[in-house]
């Protein structure tokens, strides 16, 4: 399985993607490739050097609407602003959350989804500012790409929870860039500023870093907030991308990290992982087992689930924290059995970028990787399928560079 | 209004309370007296000195049945055990959650509910073992008379949270006593083992004093365990005997405290109480003003209540705290409002001993009491009447010595 690190091939956009070329690497996919973002008489040309500054016609894998597969289109990437780099993108994890918007989305005046906040790439350009990254290096780009850097929060260092509003990797309102919307890692090149570039240690595995970018710092923020140390009783409800990354970096800290799946195919693996337990949440002998057990619960389910019964599993002041559940809280809380325990119900979302780096590093240092499977940007669709029906173990990474060997 | 002091008199429970005796005490209240908790054949006779280890008939005021009112029964009060302590009540707050039980209350075999744990009396008697009171001290004693002592929970000074079940002082299973429940405050002697006494700094206001065992305590320790410190801005929802406890308390912290209440008649009292603003929190647009303002919101509405409003008014990774909502919590949580901003539903339940003896200790220093209305045992109907509709600046405290005066 091929993966590029720091030594991998810088592909050039060529002019103005051909349609027949498009329509060759999509076969099957879509009938034809959608030219979006490009505004009425702008004049935005390919650049075939690393020193131009855009703006940059760049291929990239999206859908106008959810009723139509992911297929390739056309986007175009901002000129360089001063602080800005333009990263050829190499790897692009699928998350969870880019199925939620692609089937969520509706065509807006044609305006597209890309998806992809995982995502690694190479520094092929840089503003006359830049001075965090320069051409060359491999750097990441996670879930946000923007924010206003001036408000109480992002001078906490939480620009995702930014008081004007994160602009976020994609589906964003674009405030820089000439799209409606910001275009996501399932393209091949992006365009973001500086600050919000993540740098990339040399020797990490790229295609499994790649994931790190969101499903790492999502449940490493919890788990710094929330000050797990080793000794303690970390529970991980759901074994997918996020969950097993928040297997491995409980692992790291030295708890005892107990599992809860639904899956019985996924009890060994969780063991694998270095779980010392691993239950099915439907087990009710094992949950009344584990009662008041837990320092803390990482929820990475990303549908509503009923939280009583894992709220149940907590120790006293501990918190159950859901990082993938954005809809409504079911029903079917209980404020006396929160009051009991001085229990919490919590939400995170992601980190800042301070606490991006800072996981990236943590991994770095210590060999944690995701568990992935690399696949071609082609077989994003069935991907997708695979993920909807738990069968990946456990991110799927697109080789967004493999169209430029294979069809270039 | 007479306040009894620690100079106040010591009155001693004449033999068996004379049927006549307690029809004229509680005239119009109930029709005759329930003699409860007495076992048949039970030795029990009243004692007439301190020296006497019981057990001991006491008058006190309870109902078998939510469709009765509340007035004068007799219960027992167990043999004093080594560690035990005696206590003359002098003083019982009327809790909300009193009501609660009354009005929730089934008639089991005739098992009465005796409620109140707001309860400030005089020691009359100890076992031989005890070092904690002599005869003659003021003692409190508030929302729990003993835990296992033992448990994880228990050894972490969390007596309210102890695994194997704390015994409260009302309505709990009875481990150590004759009657099949606890009985509380509303009574003229009460038991205790005096590990669940608390002393009462001399000077204290003690009718003023009697609601900081269950109000004060219970707000207090959320803002021990969340750190309210000076500086920051506290929300306080819900303006009855909690919540203006919890408004002096904050403001005792130095902190900006916003009280948000329904009823506009306590807008004024909020300010005089020491917070910086009061708004009714149907005033949507105060409510748009204030979102992401606050460090702690703790809420003392008694039932459940739309919490989304409030949570949008937390600052990152801050709380929102429920210490009187025991029922479901309602639908209608966000989990997205949740994640972003990293966002915590949490309960509080009273606090543990030490720290009850803390927040004692805390309001002697500073001169912090409760704003009562002081009423005798055959008002307690009425003033029920007048907690539900929200007519009491801020607690009602029985004056249970009253009796002794007047009726004896």
């Amino acid at each position: 399985m091929k993966r590029i690190d720091a030594t991998g091939d810088v592909r050039q956009i060529g002019p103005l993607l051909d349609r027949r070329e498009i329509l060759k690497a999509g076969a099957g996919l879509v009938a034809a490739p959608i030219l979006a973002g490009i505004p009425a008489g702008a004049q935005a040309e390919s650049q075939t050097g690393a020193t131009n500054t855009g703006p940059y016609r760049t291929r990239a894998y999206g859908t106008t609407s959810a009723d139509r597969p992911i297929g390739p289109i056309e986007i175009v990437r901002r000129t360089l602003e001063a602080h800005d780099v333009l990263i050829d993108v190499l790897y692009c994890g699928i998350c969870h959350s880019d199925i939620h918007t692609v089937h969520g989305h509706k065509s807006q005046e044609g305006s597209p989804v890309v998806p992809g906040h995982e995502i690694i790439g190479r520094v092929a350009a840089i503003g006359n500012a830049v001075t965090k990254f320069k051409v060359g290096d491999i750097a990441g780009v996670g879930c946000m790409v923007d924010s206003c850097r001036t408000c109480e929060n992002c001078e906490a260092d939480r620009e995702q929870n930014c008081l004007n509003g994160t602009t976020f990797t994609y589906g964003s309102p674009d405030k820089r860039g000439t799209a409606p919307t910001t275009y996501g890692g399932y393209s091949e090149r992006i365009v973001v500023t500086e600050h919000f570039g993540i740098r990339i240690p040399p020797g990490m595995d790229l295609a499994a870093t790649a994931p790190l970018l969101c499903a790492a710092i999502t449940t490493f923020s919890p788990m710094q907030h929330w000050r797990v140390e080793g000794g303690q009783r970390v529970g991980v409800i759901g074994l997918g991308g996020l969950g097993h990354m928040a297997v491995k970096l409980a692992v790291a800290r030295k708890v005892d990290v107990t599992v809860f799946t639904t899956s019985p195919g996924k009890i060994a693996d969780a063991k694998r992982l270095g779980a010392k337990e691993a239950v099915l949440s439907t087990d009710a002998e094992a949950m009344k087992r584990l009662a008041n057990r837990f320092d803390l619960l990482i929820s990475t389910v990303p549908v509503p689930y009923a939280m009583q019964p894992f709220i149940d599993l907590l120790k006293l002041d501990a918190t159950l924290v859901n990082v993938g559940t954005l809809g409504e809280i079911p029903a079917g809380l209980s404020g006396i059995k929160m009051v009991i325990g001085r229990k919490s119900l919590a939400g995170s979302l992601i980190g800042g970028i301070a606490e991006t780096q800072e996981v990236i590093d943590y991994c770095a240092a210590r060999g944690i990787k995701a568990d992935v499977e690399i696949i071609k940007p082609q077989d994003i669709n069935r991907a997708y399928e695979r993920v909807l029906n738990k069968d990946v173990r456990y991110r799927f990474v697109i080789d967004i560079a493999s169209r430029g060997a294979a069809g270039a």
